[in-house]
């Protein structure tokens, strides 16, 4: 390759090659519309389509039926979002790391329903102030709670099993932001027994873009659905079903892309989860040790919880837009700018022109961080 | 190829090569996040994404402003009901063949809002009851007017160019579901003058599953979008974009399957439009004439307006799933029952138990329908 891809939290490139055949092997051999008949090739559909869902299902560590796929986080979260009903005067909390997919979601129920929206107190160490919590969920109760797990910005973990006890006890129900998170650091339900949790194909599960998907705990309470249509079954109901999958499943379903979330889950099993997190560990630590030596600011690492391996800085006397600049004539793809997370920056102090942001993947190599990190020390 | 594939109304299949050899070649070389920064394999991503749009607003007739990609044919449909603000008391035509993409879209909105749904007055032959659709409109003024192009039931071609002049003359604006005539009978915007029209990735386009997209034709007066999110521009705003195509496409899109839909009208400009309808035509008739020689029911083919290849039927004294598992154990790949559009079924009076549909594509051959007919002819 004649380029550096350092922009692995926006979406994992390359893809493992077992990834790759397989998207291949469908296109050539089962590309089809799953759930729509009952001949060979769509039994080879929906074989797969279920083979999928059973292994990300074990991955959470919940049923089946609690996984639904959708076409992307975005999707996810706007269809539990949109879906539970909010009403006027009612309370939704909000990390002060959210990613616009939640904000502007959030704030489109605001202008719809009149709902409050407040951001939970989490400081920069990602500690939750329980007793500001506790004094603001007894002034505003919480409809619902939305964290993501680690910030898409600095990579630092979310405090999500406090959220969510502390968000429980006062019957709120948590939706789990899990895009930069699942594949490496899965939250598992029987850990953290979030409410919702939405989940894309394209990044630490090293699937393609396309698809994701969003859990439901509690399966006889079901959110409204957001797209109406065909789902295969009970064709002759003018409304949705009321069960799951279905229910969030209308239209042909995106196949290549719901596959390759199996291919990439089967590709972390044979390589180690914690060997591919201990690797991109490794070359963070290595950008961290190279930077913490010129005159830069790094944002975040701080966190109790710990970091996925994403790092943000700024160079003094430099815009990240300049440095994406350079960093672009160098062919070295990185995300300078706000990452469609305004709040994060807000938190972390960079906004508004945001960081320049380098996330590793399992496909960088030290070598690679060297070069980037010669190039910044020119500067 | 162990089996016949005759369900190409659902998805075509298989694809052509280029179709997969560019995907495949998207995913080892640029399948990451468009508009998401400026490195030189964003900008690859972009150039292909821009390409793909260009290529099909050509085929449309329409400024590539005016066309946005989505998840599919469905989520495009959900865009255009939902987004445009139907309000109580106003009047929402559909055709008698509508799919539930449409028929659930709108029966939801009129749950919601309370509007009216009325059925166009278009008969057996797709013909349009001029004066009785006046007396409609007069009597209750179409908001929005929506026909599939062609029915996924019958293929019949409907009378889109009509319903779109009277929806005018009464203020009406008019929703095109092109998703089964998108590729081989596009409908040009100017021949049609349609307000918005949705359509998909994998069908009559031969692109791999998981995107389609909407035309608007007045971008000055946008729907609401559906979904919130990230859209990789004008990150500080809690607000979408007011502006096409960013409004609608939040999140990571599809690209591989949205630059498939490139590569599909590339294969089909290669291979001539025309004559892949005439080889797809030239299955059908044979279908129809073997089929007339039987004691079976043939529905549909009676449409002025012609039919884009599919044939559905029922045999004397079977059910279409009887059938259905006779084939499957044959290795043949057709569907049977309401094919997601009870409305069609009610309308050509196979309802409920729907028929049996096949839909041969350009890479059938008349050997494969030989042995089809044959099977058919032995009940």
């Amino acid at each position: 390759m004649d380029f550096i891809y350092l922009d692995n939290a926006a979406t994992t490139f390359p893809k493992p090659s077992h990834v790759i055949n397989s998207v291949t092997e469908c296109l050539n051999e089962f590309a089809v519309n799953p759930r729509r008949g009952i001949n060979p090739l769509v039994k080879k559909a929906n074989d797969k389509l279920e083979a999928t869902r059973r292994k990300l299902s074990s991955i959470f560590g919940v049923d089946s039926k609690q996984l639904s796929f959708v076409p992307s986080a975005t999707y996810g979260i706007n269809i539990i979002i949109q879906g539970i009903n909010l009403s006027f005067g009612e309370t939704v909390y909000i990390s002060p790391f959210e990613h616009n997919s939640v904000l502007r979601s959030v704030m489109h129920v605001k202008g719809q329903s009149g709902i409050n929206v407040k951001v939970l107190p989490i400081d920069g160490n990602c500690i939750l102030d329980v007793e500001q919590t506790e004094m603001l969920f007894a002034a505003y109760p919480p409809r619902l709670v939305i964290t993501t797990h680690a910030s898409n910005v600095t990579g630092d973990i979310m405090p999500i099993k406090e959220v969510i006890e502390i968000s429980h006890c006062f019957g709120g129900k948590v939706l789990i932001d899990a895009a930069q998170t699942v594949g490496l650091y899965t939250p598992k339900i029987d850990k953290y027994d979030y409410d919702f949790l939405a989940f894309s194909s394209h990044k630490g599960l090293y699937g393609i873009p396309g698809s994701g998907g969003i859990i439901i705990k509690d399966i006889t309470e079901l959110p409204a659905p957001l797209i109406f249509g065909g789902t295969g079954i009970n064709s002759e109901d003018i409304n949705m079903p009321d069960f799951v999958p279905e229910r969030y499943e209308s239209g042909t379903l995106p196949l290549p892309s719901i596959i390759s979330m199996l291919a990439g889950v089967e590709w972390i099993e044979e390589m180690g989860a914690e060997q591919i997190a201990e690797k991109v560990n490794i070359l963070k630590q290595k950008l961290l040790k190279g930077l913490s030596d010129m005159e830069v600011k790094i944002y975040g690492h701080s966190s109790s919880y710990g970091n996925i391996g994403i790092v943000s800085f700024n160079v003094l006397g430099f815009s990240p837009q300049d440095i994406d600049s350079l960093l672009d004539s160098k062919k070295i793809c990185i995300r300078s700018g706000l990452h469609c997370a305004p709040l994060a920056h807000k938190k972390i102090g960079s906004y508004p022109n945001g960081t320049i942001r380098v996330s590793p993947s399992y496909f960088n190599t030290e070598n690679e961080i060297d070069v980037f990190l010669d190039i910044i020390n020119q500067l």
